[in-house]
């Protein structure tokens, strides 16, 4: 499985996604989930994907064929796009030709293979936006009223996104959420796993703000651990001392 | 769906279920989800379930059927059985027939129906003793590596569950660990309602030490509830300072 989760905060899109794939428990492999797309000042797009490696891979590299060819338009290229919305709807569009071609191949096998794609940006002259890409490649948007997507293993990792994110929330804070949101769903699920790739496109700027890659031995994010492991911990004693009071 | 979950510690057994049931988004109903089978000073066995109510129910009346047949047998009574392990297999092998039952008329229709179930108890003799029973009957025993079970809607209750229990944990704090499990499945899931229904069995009593149920209204959960939203949001506002500092 995965865990990708995406934050539309009005200073701007806060973006986790974790690396594991398997192929069964026994076939355990690292893998980016975070593709990113950018023409500096014009354009920033990610990507984050969940589902079967075989079905994201060929869509991010069709995308990225489509960019690339010369006869690239705003119907076939993400970086040519009139707006986020026309840019959803081609990566839906892809999405859901490259499932049915490999899904052709599964039925023989009885087997199936699908993805969901959350995809966030903003171009110049837009708004930045933020798409959860059903398997199917029909979408919904993330609005005022739910700031923030997941996809893939996204129970464990709601709670804290329910009680802390609202559009107001800073990119900091909003950084820190997504970690310890993260941080939940690692501890308690197996199939989502270390390194993580986080990326911020703060609103307006068109461009990748940061983009770093978290590892196990993340001095930050071991920190952060302990310290939400403790905090919950305290939490929970104050909560049981106070009862006994 | 339904969220039960059951702690097996030293003190004892601490069993949580909520009631809601809903046969599609429209047609929400509230039914107990923990049945309690007690000799008082004999045995005590709570039997929490998950999944279908046509399969869950059935099950039930038949095994209450069986305790109250004046032909009752170790191998066909919950109440007369040798040991809680007999228990377990009696109950399995009730899901298992019914469940055959109801999906033979369930694939007519290309649907299906499954449940499963928390088993636990003691009897006089005995030690105390957990089972998660799968739909198809077959079931796993709780241990001290993993003193909890749950079923249904598991993933949002899950990461507190993995920081706060371990078989050491008295039972007013498995009590507060599994309320609080609870509240942030009942915060995240629409299919997880209230009320609730709180059964403790300690340790050597082979009875039921407290059977309580718990609305909406009750003063206690929602001061607790209330009570958790303000720590979780404040452990989060003591880590985003302790890391601006």
């Amino acid at each position: 499985m995965t865990y990708c989760v995406g934050l539309m905060l009005n200073e701007g899109l806060v973006l986790l996604s974790d690396s594991r794939t398997n192929a069964g428990v026994d076939n355990i492999a690292s893998y980016r989930k975070t593709y990113l797309f950018e023409k500096p000042g014009e354009r920033a797009i990610a990507i984050l994907t969940a589902g079967s490696l075989s079905v994201t891979q060929t869509v991010i590299a069709k995308l990225q064929e489509a960019i690339d060819d010369p006869d690239a338009t705003g119907e076939t290229s993400i970086m040519e796009a009139g707006s986020m919305l026309a840019v959803a709807e081609i990566v839906g569009n892809m999405l859901s030709s490259v499932s049915a071609d490999i899904q052709a191949k599964m039925n023989r096998m009885q087997q199936s293979a699908s993805a969901s794609m959350i995809v966030a940006g903003q171009r110049k002259g837009g708004t930045q936006r933020m798409f959860l890409i059903y398997p199917e490649g029909n979408f919904i948007e993330a609005t005022a009223d739910t700031p923030f997507i997941q996809i893939g293993e996204h129970k464990y990792g709601k709670p804290i996104l329910d009680r802390v994110i609202t559009p107001e929330t800073s990119i900091a804070d909003g950084r820190l959420a997504v970690l310890l949101s993260m941080d939940s769903t690692l501890r308690s699920n197996l199939s989502v796993g270390m390194p993580l790739d986080l990326t911020i496109i703060r609103a307006g700027a068109c461009q990748i703000s940061e983009k770093s890659r978290i590892d196990e031995r993340d001095p930050e994010f071991m920190a952060l651990s302990e310290d939400w492991s403790t905090a919950l911990r305290d939490s929970f004693a104050r909560l049981r001392d106070k009862r006994k009071a």
